[in-house]
């Protein structure tokens, strides 16, 4: 059940992953669902062969489907196209965006990459596709998530495609648009009193039960691969800029996680040949309500100290971000920077996206935008460089945002009369 | 301001048009910014050179952007890619529905083409992406249209990206999502005291006015060239089928106009030989608060007797269908059938079609899955020939349909034991 041009398969059936490794220590393990180290309890990642990895080649990826299983040579799950979840995900636009560029002042060209395009309209259904497609690969029969409510929406629209049970957990006070569109899935969707923290915590302790023996918490016991469909965010880019890679980008962060998948990205296409080699710069975007990598950044300190998130960018409200600390050394390594942004520039940030873009993005979206705008005003982004910002998710999930501050211009009778009245005839 | 994958154009920057064609008498008249005949105020759609249609191939539309644009070369406008606005609206997903099937009784495959994962997620991006484009190639400064909902989004959407004045009219009691995705995009808004079809008549006196002379409503004075947009909708499932037709299709019916340009585009596929000639039927679907176009289906009659609309089903509230007699005679002649359904039906098709194929339909979608339903019941729609039903719209969009029917399964403190006590674990 899948969407149906899918020429030639680009990608080898061979899967470039080699291993699991600990982000921490370098330990090392046979891929497989776990996703802490034995050793030091660090983070694993999926670890690739570079010579597979070098063996994929632009022609092989442009043969391939028009979604991100294109770049399947380059990602952990996937190879044998049969295997594929592929609800049409990813090569979403890639939008010049002239006009928010002049409003804000750059020299350069400024470009929205639109995730509002995905199927469930996040850039969840990247992670979701690779995550519920390595799931079933390794056996599991149920799919499950902690979600701020993004990947709540893509992890029961998958499960209800190909058929596969699942059991998605929310903080009971999300978005009811988000809500809404999990439940209407007809998955088990579970709302739980508390942040997405304790979401979080909750999920970890039910992965280690029996009974969720053959439960697959993409963002839990499966993350490492789960993690590694973010790096599809990148690699778009570079191909849709032509092969080769933008001198500046901006993420929204949560966990961290797309960010430095994006980082993570840039740098295997360097490695591989794909594209050439090129400075770029990685910059952060946080809500005020919810900053604490920002905090860190700003602080110039290595640790993330966990915090209690408000505000209304609630897809961003992890308070204590499991890839920060990566997060943090992205963006030092490229010469970037972080900031965070107030829930009035968030809504100005929507707004300013959706005039001269014609892109309506969720909060997460507004996160961005406004710390692009704050970024260039301050000097830390250089408007002469070309940029790329990250619109994560859509405006519809979170119409509370701007809804009580846009509305129609005038309401009249239906006559000519009515629009004279109005001043508009 | 385009997105970015924009291979080679495929066509030919000569149109294929040849000037516009009244559909009731017969005149031609030369391209131009007129949409009723002079001598028996039939409506006008825009007429082809044969020769120059015929000279499309396969292979030109698939070296083509990955866009509805890449049928340029049987469209009326945008033959310059440089005069083009692309939104990256088309080539959306075709799904198979294979779960769908099963639980209708389908013993053939059944597919739906999911056209809310355009821009802004709804099919009305196509016709709008063509209108706008006619419009400036015609010497037009302003964007307009009379709208349910759909359209007003795209075309405030689009006009923003351009950063072309615009200035959309709705029926006041639209929901509430539409009017806050239109007014976050910053045109003029006008929210019109009266049913859709008090707006259309508002916007025909309109575009009379000298006020408005350089204002293109896209579906009153453009409209022959707007409405060649939803021809794509055919094109793009032949070919995404592998250059074929399907046997039935299923779309759903507001002025009637989408289900006529999907059977003028299979026509026009067969004429240009780019498929071969085969059998198939058109089907339907309106709800049973605005049924004009169904009735006189049900009554034998070539008469659509307009009717004050009511039910949830808002985007295909047009009580006075400009387009009816053209769908009647586009069913009638393929041996296809109508039908519509309550509210409550259209409520069960929206949960269907999400919990079968992952799909988060709007009102719209969900008259078509419940007719498709009713239909396949009845016998009238063949459960042995291979089936494409047409979602034009997101559930985000008409949240209100489903909101109160689906929602958590149990909310519950975040602890283990809250999962037991919910009978979870």
């Amino acid at each position: 059940m899948t969407a149906v041009i899918d020429r030639a398969a680009g990608a080898s059936a061979q899967s470039p992953a080699s291993g699991l490794v600990c982000r921490n220590c370098g330990a090392t393990y046979p891929l497989g669902a776990q996703h802490a180290c034995f050793e030091c309890f660090g983070p694993l990642e999926v670890g690739y062969d570079p010579q597979r990895l070098a063996a994929v080649t632009r022609a092989q990826i442009e043969a391939g489907p028009y979604s991100l299983w294109r770049y399947a040579g380059l990602l952990p799950a996937g190879h044998d196209p049969a295997t594929r979840v592929d609800s049409g995900t990813g090569m979403t636009p890639l939008i010049r965006a002239d006009r928010l560029a002049d409003r804000l002042g750059f020299t350069a060209p400024v470009w929205v990459k639109d995730d509002s395009a995905n199927p469930t309209h996040s850039f969840k259904d990247r992670v979701v596709s690779v995550a519920i497609t390595a799931a079933r690969e390794l056996g599991f029969t149920r799919i499950a998530c902690a979600s701020t409510g993004n990947l709540a929406n893509s992890v029961a629209a998958h499960a209800a495609r190909i058929g596969m049970e699942s059991i998605v957990f929310i903080p009971s006070d999300l978005e009811s648009a988000k809500v809404t569109q999990t439940a209407v899935y007809a998955g088990t969707l579970v709302a739980v009193e508390g942040s997405y923290d304790d979401v979080n915590r909750l999920c970890s302790e039910l992965s280690e039960t029996d009974e969720f023996e053959s439960t697959a918490f993409v963002n839990v016991n499966v993350r490492p691969y789960y993690a590694e469909g973010s790096k599809t965010l990148g690699f778009e880019v570079a191909e849709q800029l032509g092969w080769r890679l933008p001198e500046q980008i901006v993420a929204p962060m949560a966990s961290g996680s797309l960010l430095t998948k994006v980082h993570k990205a840039f740098k295997e296409l360097i490695t591989t040949g794909l594209v050439d080699p090129a400075d770029y710069r990685v910059y952060g975007a946080q809500s005020a309500g919810c900053s604490p990598i920002a905090t860190a950044f700003a602080a110039g300190s290595d640790t993330v100290i966990p915090v209690k998130p408000t505000g209304i960018a609630k897809s961003l409200n992890i308070g204590n971000p499991a890839d920060g600390p990566y997060a943090l050394d992205a963006v030092r390594s490229t010469g970037g920077a972080m900031a965070h942004v107030d829930d009035d520039e968030i809504r100005d940030g929507i707004q300013l996206l959706a005039e001269t873009c014609g892109v309506f993005a969720e909060t997460a979206g507004g996160v961005t935008t406004a710390v692009l705008k704050k970024l260039a005003e301050s000097g830390q982004l250089d408007t002469s460089r070309e940029t790329v910002i990250y619109n994560t998710g859509d405006g519809l999930k979170t119409l509370d945002a701007v809804s009580g501050r846009v509305g129609p211009t005038a309401v009249i009778p239906p006559t000519l009369k009515g629009m004279r009245g109005a001043g508009l005839l």
